[in-house]
């Protein structure tokens, strides 16, 4: 019969495994995050040589498009350094499947870099393709996000996502720009569209700097401070309050490509500290679990040879109802002291209101992230059905929000649940 | 490099082994069910022996202390199948951490037991024993409900943990009332805990009834119009509405017992039809993915052979943005159809969305399971730091709602988060 010790190594172990595997989730994440960073200017550069007829930009495409090769074998090596052969349960399907779609795309990804050599495609279509592809990789990033069951992790995780969204809006953003100061004259669509990316862009930098550790928020907050955003926001005022139709400087175009180069730079470095910080928590965690382990052990080993053992505690004794002190969730390793003094009660009691601990705050976490995804989908509901624009529904949801005086999440939730009962034709 | 269909088909053997594992622990779960059913009825047995002094239920109480001891043997069989071995990700580390905690409960039942027995604890702290004991056991069913991935699998667990969860407090209703027909006089604070139990009891059964499929509503629906009910509803209010300090007459004591435990039969047997429904979905769902696998299989062979295969489908045309036709989840079997007619790229879009849309849906019932864990916390936090009863900070917390016009879990998020900004020392 199995007895208390050997649940509580294994659930520990079950914490070193999750850990481990995180630990390898985020070395994908890193290489993925780098990969779109390549993308981004490759699509960037592919739209100002569409936009050129192919005279301009055509070598800095091209030394571009090699440096993407370079960064996607990475990413194909870290997919398959990924264990598919033991299966496990978790977010493990919906991880493959993502990665599975993604190499579709991959695999397709010459065909849309002959489509711009020989330009057969407008800019506004292999921009889409591109968009297509970047998508594809953010939705891995993202089943890395949903996957720690440890909240601190969790966080970062979820802090890292949106930043990486964020800086795919700012991607955007720079292409759209450049489409509309490259055609010289102001196109209410273009402007429209220039106005939601930096709406998108701005929710997602703002679920980053709610998630973010305090340093590299305000590291965020530095970096903004800087003269390239004056300058950017100098050129997006242009770019938005020009009467549709009228003209807009051509020779603005190079400028809005390097500041918005810039800043996406920027964020690359900020991007890469996440990274670091969420590498180097994921060890630091690993490090922790694994003495607890070691501890473990010794204790059930000196049970085993009947080695003098601290009295077991009364189960049902009231005093062992009073919870044990928290624990403090950064340094679990002093949290679990000299275990000589105590029971082994104490220390199972300790454990699950540790585990009990994290798991109220991963529910906190998980519940910004879900009400996140109740409000996308409810915004895709409406672009589809009533044929609005992002902006248009993100828009109507939020007006329903406070002429009703509810939460944005509660009208989305309300709108999904209207469309549950509405017959599948009208959906 | 690992293909595609490497990942398409790992990620179909990642939700077998979250199915098989799914399968396992709703054995448990069952198992843990039979158990509590019979230690609850051990519990109101101890109550009547050491209420009448040792005079009675001294044979009725050891017969039900066998029968329990018959049950328990099955949980920790049921505990020993568990693969402590090889860890795994996921609720792995918060199932063996409440596992460890009940095991330690397990060893000491038998001194709880010889205290009821030489009638050292009073009838209060024995039942305050054995409802710790049932805690333990409800808190390793309640992480069996958190842990799938398939929502209409979730969604049954859920239903199934609060049925659980209701009958249990039926059950300390059970031993309330017993204790205040025993005493022959009505008492205040007795009576309060009464109310509290049947309104627990209720928001229990309300979750499980928005959880539940149709026929177990039904089927529960059914069995609470019986005559039991309306008997033990007239008792109820006897309870309930004597003056407190005032008469009750103890012939009702036997009558009290009787009507709670037939009730709470009744109860079981709605339980072990909720059992048998998840056992039947999680073979069902493992019959289906096990075949989809096969089929992914004899493709990837086929690809190898360099056979003729549709065409893969052009990953960045338009046409392909097009999101599949929504696949019916009750039959992923069908939605499989004959896959020679498909495109790789298809089917890679399909299982992409199948995964997406029960996320979604399993996003949805979290987010309920989490409100009603926030709204829980909240009211420990009340009970705690205002000295409330359980039933008191629930109607505390209703107020404010009501008073606010918000939503009872927008008041208990305020109420957190009210705790997290005050210094240690006043929380």
């Amino acid at each position: 019969m199995k007895s208390a010790f050997c649940f509580l190594i294994a659930a520990k172990r079950c914490e070193i495994a999750g850990l481990q595997q995180l630990a390898l989730t985020s070395a994908l994440v890193n290489a993925t995050g780098r990969f779109i960073h390549a993308l981004q200017r490759e699509r960037g550069l592919s739209n100002l040589y569409l936009a050129s007829q192919g005279q301009h930009w055509a070598d800095e495409r091209l030394a571009q498009v090699a440096c993407c090769d370079e960064l996607q074998a990475e990413v194909r090596a870290a997919f398959d350094t990924l264990d598919t052969e033991t299966p496990r349960a978790g977010n493990g399907a919906r991880l493959f499947s993502r990665i599975a779609y993604v190499l579709q795309g991959l695999d397709a990804l010459p065909l849309l870099r002959l489509r711009v050599q020989t330009q057969v495609w407008s800019a506004a279509r292999a921009t889409a393709g591109y968009i297509r592809l970047i998508n594809g990789l953010l939705a891995v990033v993202f089943e890395a996000a949903d996957s720690a069951s440890d909240p601190d992790i969790s966080r970062r995780l979820v802090a890292l996502f949106n930043f990486i969204q964020g800086k795919e809006f700012a991607g955007q953003e720079r292409a759209t720009g450049s489409a509309l100061f490259a055609a010289g004259c102001a196109q209410a669509d273009g402007q429209q569209r220039l106005l939601h990316l930096i709406d998108s862009q701005e929710r997602c930098l703002q679920v980053f700097a709610d998630f973010a550790s305090e340093p590299l928020r305000e590291a965020w907050a530095a970096v903004q401070r800087h003269d390239t955003q004056a300058s950017l926001e100098r050129l997006r005022r242009i770019l938005a309050t020009s009467l549709p139709g009228g003209p807009l400087d051509t020779g603005l175009s190079q400028i809005w490509f390097d500041a918005c180069t810039a800043r996406m730079d920027t964020m690359k470095t900020v991007e890469d500290a996440l990274a670091a910080e969420l590498e180097a928590l994921c060890h630091q965690r690993l490090a922790a679990a694994t003495r607890d382990l070691a501890d473990f052990q010794k204790w059930q080993r000196a049970e085993s040879l009947g080695e003098d053992l601290p009295e077991h505690g009364d189960f049902f004794d009231e005093g062992q109802a009073a919870p044990a002190p928290p624990v403090n969730l950064g340094h679990p390793v002093q949290a679990y002291g000299p275990q000589v003094e105590r029971s082994i009660l104490e220390l199972v009691h300790e454990q699950a209101q540790r585990l009990q601990q994290m798991g109220d705050e991963l529910d906190m976490v998980r519940a910004s992230l879900n009400e996140r995804k109740i409000v996308e989908r409810a915004k895709g509901l409406l672009m589809a059905h009533r044929q609005l624009s992002e902006h248009e529904a993100h828009k109507t949801l939020r007006q329903m929000a406070m002429n009703q005086n509810r939460r944005l999440v509660d009208v989305a939730q309300a709108v999904l649940a209207m469309a549950e009962i509405l017959p599948p034709g009208l959906r």
